[in-house]
């Protein structure tokens, strides 16, 4: 078993030109006052090795152009596609019109594990939170529904961009099922 | 729907206690040549939530005691067991001696999906590799497989926390399927 060299990778990947003529996965995340950019970078990595839709970056979320940003999503925020819309109900709502279903990624009352997505529940919009504070209660009013990714030990959270990478690939797999 | 209170989640919760006396998804991490100790962190909080058996740290892997762990890791340097091997092979050796099955997470000419892994590949040892280098051609000859996350866009990786993230969370749907 061998690594496949990095010209042999280069040819399995899209150029930048296909990437953005790309039928891409029916998902936009929304990033929710994230402190750190290195968080935001590293999930627009994660978005475009998923190939999703966009990126909505909203209230304090660091957005381009952003040296942190750029330097660790190694050159992500060129191929997926992305806005800043300062409030966050405004953004949802925007992805509402336009037919998206709009579940928050938080621990709830109410809230589903995280791999029980279905496949009508897309075109999907998944909104990630703060890193201490994750989603608050006046945005999940707004939210369709609430997906959780299981917690089995004694801390209260996920990395966020850890959390988002895990349900951006298992919303990808049942698209793609 | 309501995002539930902090004392709410601490009940759902294991205590460190029980963590230590928890039955542990038979999953073990070995993290080879990272560079980050951010990432190390990170790797423990999911290493905790997901509660894997172990991480293993080798090669120039930063390990506890050091302060950006312990800050970035939250407190999981203490749920989950670890320990430190400098020899990969060695550590590889090991886990194939207690049992398991030992895969890299790697883009190589034979991986496989990673959300193809089934219930009698565990107990399982998954190996991450450096940042920017990945795991190592005379590593993957003493692996018994190696899986991949798809890559659907531009770039060549996703950043080593999240990678991680999405293939422990994976396995252990495998394991509770």
């Amino acid at each position: 078993m061998k690594k496949l060299l990095y010209q042999e990778i280069l040819g399995l990947r899209k150029t930048l030109d296909e990437a953005k003529q790309a039928k891409r996965h029916p998902i936009t995340l929304i990033l929710h006052n994230i402190r750190s950019a290195y968080n935001v970078g590293s999930i627009f990595r994660t978005g475009d090795s998923a190939l999703i839709e966009k990126i909505v970056l909203c209230g304090f979320t660091p957005h381009p152009p952003n040296n942190e940003i750029e330097k660790t999503s190694l050159g992500a925020i060129d191929s997926v596609p992305w806005s800043y819309e300062k409030d966050i109900i405004k953004a949802i709502e925007n992805e509402k019109k336009s037919g998206k279903y709009v579940f928050a990624v938080e621990l709830t009352d109410k809230s589903r594990p995280y791999n029980t997505l279905e496949k009508n529940e897309f075109p999907l919009c998944l909104i990630l939170g703060n890193e201490i504070s994750g989603v608050d209660d006046y945005i999940l009013e707004h939210c369709d529904d609430a997906i959780e990714i299981p917690m089995y030990g004694i801390k209260h959270s996920l990395n966020v961009s850890v959390a988002a990478g895990i349900v951006v690939y298992e919303a990808v797999n049942t698209l793609l099922k």
